[in-house]
């Protein structure tokens, strides 16, 4: 028995979308202790979409639907679990005004084919959807199994999946075991670094187990537990994680959902500190990311984006000799960017970035990915030159990525001293 | 009929691993001419390899597995193939003997398990595996069927379906139909308003096909067509792209794998005009996907993130009246901001954008996620009010596609009017 998760949609069998929420639906059902032992993916075809779901019900108590809730002709999924479950499709008031207010909100008229998002199989459970217009659904099936629809679009299934169906699928099927799991997120080493450091641990420990997962510019630890309860599972990862933390100190910047622009947010707040940004290669990035956590404009005051010389001349005042002598991707540039930023915005920090983030642009002495990140602050300046070796996309991600583990290496120095 | 997908790997189940095979397998197969149906995954358990290839086999006339075919243990593929097929496995002495020379050849010892790679089902044909020790199998199986298995390492699966696989089955099941595709990319229009304004189409277009696509921010048009050659798909898809063009005009912006930030950047170089941004809400992230294409230095001056009011004065030059009269999210501020934004940087066009990303700082006047954007240009100003509804990241960047669109919008009148 188990769980078998359903993917419906045409795109995935041509192979144009990579089926990302079957792995996300599989992660999260698995930490949950739900064991999933069957994916399935059929397109938006009546006959097939049926033929598999009484496949799945034969042989699994939980069908996790995703895909085919839309508006239009070829979303089938509802009226197929309707009519494989031998149950009526009723309108559902609720659903039709929530839809009807969605539209009024942005100002405009719900369009006739929305309302067939609003015809539910008769005795679902509603799964309201505040990020679209379909909303999920919960249907009894025979023998006390369940099937779960939710929309394929990931923003709206995802948070449905983990703060509606799962809980609601936990309770009901009185899941007790679990799997717990955390990550552990680390910046500024590499991963055969990582595996030198933390490796015989990886290889001794075997509940929890412990897996590394590369991403641009991180490498994730994952601590994965099988336990009876959540309390002994934390027990075990808290274990784990005090030895990592022991072996890594600085290079673990956060953990499960914290993203570094987070992390150095809440630095920044609680020093009651704030942060302005001069960046050049990568034109904007830096200041996107410090502003995506809520609250950010506590403590991010301004940026400035200076690809040219000249707007690096004028608006950071960079002597004009400087950039003549050492190059406008230089040591001495970034600094002056990072000084000049900091005197302009009155902020207690700021970054200076200059590079190459190519294609173009690359010499032999200054080849693409070269970089100069700067930190200005009450202390004076410090800087470091990087080499990135991505494409341009990369290398502006991988320097963002830098500068900002730079901010949250300087502030949680100063925090460390001020507490010595 | 037509191809059923046969994924195997206990770390598919559990969400560790995104299936890219899977959609890798899907998209050579539908650009080869053959139709894809089902797709389904197992973890590495006997029963229900077994189970998922006996209902393959039932309802598909090519089977194609990829994964379990390694030296371990827990590599059951070719083994429950056998028994299902009902063929005993055979050792196969030139399989065996690459296995040697490949581990000869990096100076090692082939150990044990590795023997087990060289027992193939009877009559299989051997697809040889320069990239590794694992060798893909053709196996027949009843009714004219075959069953295809190929390793699951990407780098060895890929050459190896598109060399040998493919080619085997074009021939043996004398397909000369291809499938071509093409996506067509939206903005500025909601699906369910694009679905009535081409719904017609899309219902009674059988072949090419369309289907829609929900992004955030874009709808994409999806063409698919089945014919005979290659010229062939592309006149039927330039057909119905003219139609689709012509209902649709600048609601299309882009094809396959461009991106909007790309058409935009094309446009300011071919009108040899160069923009600055100014930007609250967004953060910055308007500059820096404006910054992603290669060579965008030719056309991007400068920007500025200006999240507080002191900076919208003091660097933009937007009177302090106007602020406290409309507010700093207003449709003056934002033309103020555009104006200021082009006089400061000297260029042909600038962005002002201000708006409330939430999920902090609404009222009920002013909701979460109300944004003014204004163009400034030699022509004067132009602005527009949105009303978005995600949560503070999508609303960032619904306001970013919304103000790359209306520079698109500008540029494209601009020339038509030149044309004129």
């Amino acid at each position: 028995m188990g769980a078998e998760i359903l993917t419906i949609g045409t795109e995935l069998l041509l192979g144009q979308t990579i089926d990302t929420n079957a792995a996300y639906v599989a992660e999260q059902l698995a930490a949950a202790g739900i064991d999933v032992y069957w994916k399935t993916t059929v397109g938006d075809n009546e006959g097939r979409i049926g033929e598999a779901l009484r496949q799945a019900l034969s042989r699994s108590e939980i069908v996790i639907a995703t895909g085919g809730l839309g508006p239009t002709e070829d979303d089938l999924t509802c009226r197929v679990i309707a009519a494989v479950l031998a149950r009526p499709l009723v309108l559902d008031r609720t659903v039709l005004e929530s839809i009807r207010r969605r539209f009024a909100d942005r100002g405009l008229v719900m369009s006739k084919n929305n309302e067939r998002q609003a015809l539910i199989p008769e005795g679902a459970t509603v799964l309201p959807n505040p990020r679209g217009t379909a909303p999920g659904l919960l249907i009894p099936a025979r023998d006390g199994r369940m099937v779960v629809a939710m929309p394929g679009v990931p923003s709206e299934m995802q948070p449905m999946l983990t703060e509606q169906v799962i809980p609601r699928l936990r309770k009901r099927f009185e899941i007790g075991a679990r799997i717990g799991s955390r990550i552990l997120k680390t910046c500024g080493i590499t991963e055969s670094q990582l595996d030198e450091a933390i490796g015989d641990l990886a290889r001794s420990s075997l509940n929890p187990t412990i897996a590394l997962l590369a991403h641009p510019g991180e490498i994730h630890i994952r601590l994965t537990v099988k336990t009876k309860s959540h309390e002994e599972a934390e027990r075990h990862l808290d274990g784990l994680e005090a030895r990592l933390r022991e072996r890594l100190g600085a290079l673990l910047y956060g953990r499960d959902g914290e993203r570094l622009e987070e992390v150095v947010g809440r630095l920044l707040l609680d020093a009651g500190q704030t942060v302005a940004v001069a960046e050049s290669c990568t034109g904007g990035l830096v200041c996107h990311r410090l502003t995506n956590p809520s609250g950010s404009s506590a403590y991010v005051v301004r940026g400035e984006m200076v690809y040219s010389n000249r707007a690096k001349e004028d608006r950071l005042g960079v002597p004009h000799e400087l950039i003549a002598r050492h190059g406008a991707v230089s040591r001495a540039v970034a600094e002056a960017m990072a000084s000049g930023m900091r005197e302009a915005a009155g902020t207690d920090l700021a970054l200076g970035i200059t590079g190459i983030a190519g294609p173009g642009g690359g010499s032999a002495e200054k080849p693409v990915g070269l970089t100069y990140i700067a930190i200005a602050s009450a202390e004076g300046v410090i800087s470091r030159e990087w080499r990135f070796l991505g494409d341009r996309e990369i290398n502006k991600l991988l320097a963002s990525q830098a500068a900002l583990d730079m901010v949250r290496r300087h502030l949680m120095s100063r925090r460390d001293a001020t507490l010595a």
